[in-house]
């Protein structure tokens, strides 16, 4: 929790992960983020992991920090309600994340009428606005096909991480805060439509594989668990545990190099093959499998405890794998003594290591994350403050099921 | 290509994805980049995959529409160039994206010792310095252990996407252009420290699974291709193409009952489970096996074009797996009539489909994607212009070898 972006007021109306990610991004760098959800929370609150009192961990990961309002979307008062948040005055407010349907009550031309400068970022699907998440993007841009075991060509794999939906909401944060400069230069409020597919089209030409295909004609196969390009791949230690090794650049291959003493087997293979593996990086791509056994061989014969500390010595680049348990207990730089976690106590009762903004800036100490809003905690504050609704008129709200407050505060005073 | 930064100037002294893809994000909305290498290129100028004649597709795509310098920097000269670069005069200059070591020549103490207002921006592997790569850190948070086929919970399943790369690079400009704001309020600079590893964990925090694996004690196991928590997964078509479907919503649920006229038999399956599958999500991920049974039968019937209009018509969340090869020539929106696209002849001598921003912006026009640089092209614009380096010293420079510039220029004239 930074705060750089203290002026700014945003108002998520969204679901998931695109929209959410993008306003905990800039909500950890100091944003006044109000989410606004339908009484009862909306089509993410449940969504899994959950805790032991069916809570859900993604909801409270995906919202710590944020105001959370609880309105009645079914009803024309309750939509008001949301529209009135939206384009609130404030010469730092008016900036809209959303996932909403781009027509209906919530579009950005209607919510235009009220505010004109108003910055709307909306995540769709596809450009079209047809359904789309991560998982139905990600199989139609080929990565599934490239995943995995070498030969199973028509087995597709799924990626687990959902990336798509995680560099979506990252390019709406870049996005909006482009907006935010434009409209204080130029007056002028913006439509930011940021479609998964797109995103994820743009990244595969971004890494340069959409002109692979286009130029060779040829798909990329899976290779695996090799690096594609260069040398890198996981290898098993003597007692079992798996190294991911990875030589990119001449320095990295010098140091595997070192580490394992391979000098002597290393120079007969580019002897035989005729090649300078030190510097030609594609070289130890092509020749992989005859590199491989080498390496394999050599890793073998450490434990995972002797290897780490050859590979630190010498400044190998090399990951363990290991699952997230693992992690958590025999490394403590992971989550247990690394600054940007704090443990927090959220909604669900639960109290647990909770991160804040991944980066860390010099000119502003770090504060610890806050816990998850419950929801409609603060529908009261956003409706009382930001809108100016009179006490009086709250509790008639509830009476009328627009918004629902805890019942002390609706009996006479 | 938009131009809703264009007042900005950030200088970029990097390589490979992360740092490369902050200021590609910052060109692609309109900043000024000038990317600083070494003569004859970076460690990731041969990176694959590579055109024809040897060049690379992937630094084409990621550099493209930067201003290219390159400058001798192992000897003094050549780095006091670089220096001048990124502390050069101009409010809105004096930020720098980099992945250098944060000692030396260009750390961000002896720059600001020339420009205190410095923002650098510094990707890391480890928090600590020590080295790491999207691959290595995958490995480390647990995600090859979760991906692929259930019961191989000993193999590991390396992503092919670097996502932690492009999370750490989004992550970096969402920082910068914070970093940005915060200065031009307070004067300050800033050094932000982005190291890989703490955006891997800092995400999976995010999406709950440090809660899911603290709290609980038990790692997530592979669940093949199956969504975790709800219903999702890969089906076969009669023609032998596979479809991802995904029923996260209620609505997406009856959509799909209802595209593939499934009452009964789901209403049987409810009934005999004693549980409603559409309004309990996580119902549709614990009875998974005979849900996909069901579905996979139904799915089987139809051709892939069949299947496609029934799910269209009725609004199911579906996608089809297919390769890059394939989405190229059997979609047009997703590349050929793709308005983020344009045919861009680059460096390579290849012109193929570029992409642009993937969000697009209502107050501004999309202009097309530029072609990357020629290696140093812009190295005498630059140090005339930004640095008001005089001609003659321009051939001197060229003469000891600090730069190097194409002969016609130093021709006495």
């Amino acid at each position: 929790m930074y705060r750089l972006l203290s002026d700014i007021r945003v108002v998520e109306g969204a679901s998931f992960i695109a929209a959410p990610y993008c306003t905990l991004l800039l909500s950890q760098l100091g944003a006044d983020v109000i989410r606004f959800d339908a009484i009862g929370g909306g089509p993410d609150y449940r969504r899994w992991p959950l805790g032991p009192g069916g809570d859900s961990f993604y909801w409270e990961g995906l919202n710590k920090g944020k105001k959370s309002v609880a309105l009645n979307l079914a009803m024309p008062e309750g939509r008001e309600l949301a529209i009135a948040i939206v384009t609130a005055e404030g010469k730092d407010g008016g900036i809209f994340v959303t996932n909403y349907p781009e027509t209906g009550f919530l579009s950005h031309d209607s919510l235009c009428s009220v505010r004109p400068d108003l910055v709307t970022a909306r995540i769709l699907g596809h450009a079209d606005g047809a359904s789309a998440v991560d998982y139905t993007v990600n199989c139609a841009v080929g990565i599934p096909y490239m995943t995995g075991p070498e030969g199973d060509e028509h087995v597709p794999i799924n990626h687990v991480l959902p990336a798509w939906d995680l560099l979506a909401g990252s390019t709406a944060a870049v996005s909006v805060l482009a907006a935010i400069e434009y409209r204080k230069c130029t007056g002028l409020g913006q439509h930011i439509r940021i479609p998964l597919s797109d995103v994820a089209a743009a990244t595969l030409g971004t890494l340069g594989q959409i002109a692979e295909v286009a130029i060779s004609g040829a798909d990329r196969p899976k290779f695996g668990n090799s690096l594609y390009g260069a040398f890198g791949r996981d290898f098993g230690c003597a007692d079992g545990k798996r190294v991911m090794i990875v030589a990119l650049t001449s320095k990295q291959w010098k140091a595997l190099i070192a580490a394992l003493d391979l000098e002597t087997p290393i120079r007969a293979l580019e002897a035989e093959l005729g090649i300078s593996l030190e510097s030609d990086e594609g070289a130890r791509f092509l020749h992989r499998e005859r590199i491989d056994a080498i390496v394999e061989q050599a890793v073998a014969r450490y434990t995972l405890a002797a290897l780490s500390q050859r590979f630190k010595s010498s400044g190998v680049c090399f990951g363990v794998y290991r699952t997230v348990q693992e992690a958590l207990t025999d490394d403590p730089s992971f989550v247990e003594s690394n600054p940007i976690f704090a443990n927090v106590e959220h909604p669900s009762g639960c109290r647990y290591p909770t991160p804040g903004f991944p980066a860390s800036f010099s000119s502003e100490a770090r504060r610890n994350p806050y816990p998850a809003p419950a929801l409609g905690q603060d529908t009261e504050e956003v409706l009382t403050t930001l809108l100016r609704v009179p006490s009086a008129a709250l509790a008639s709200l509830h009476d009328q099921g627009v918004i629902r407050l805890p019942d002390r505060l609706l009996s006479p005073s």
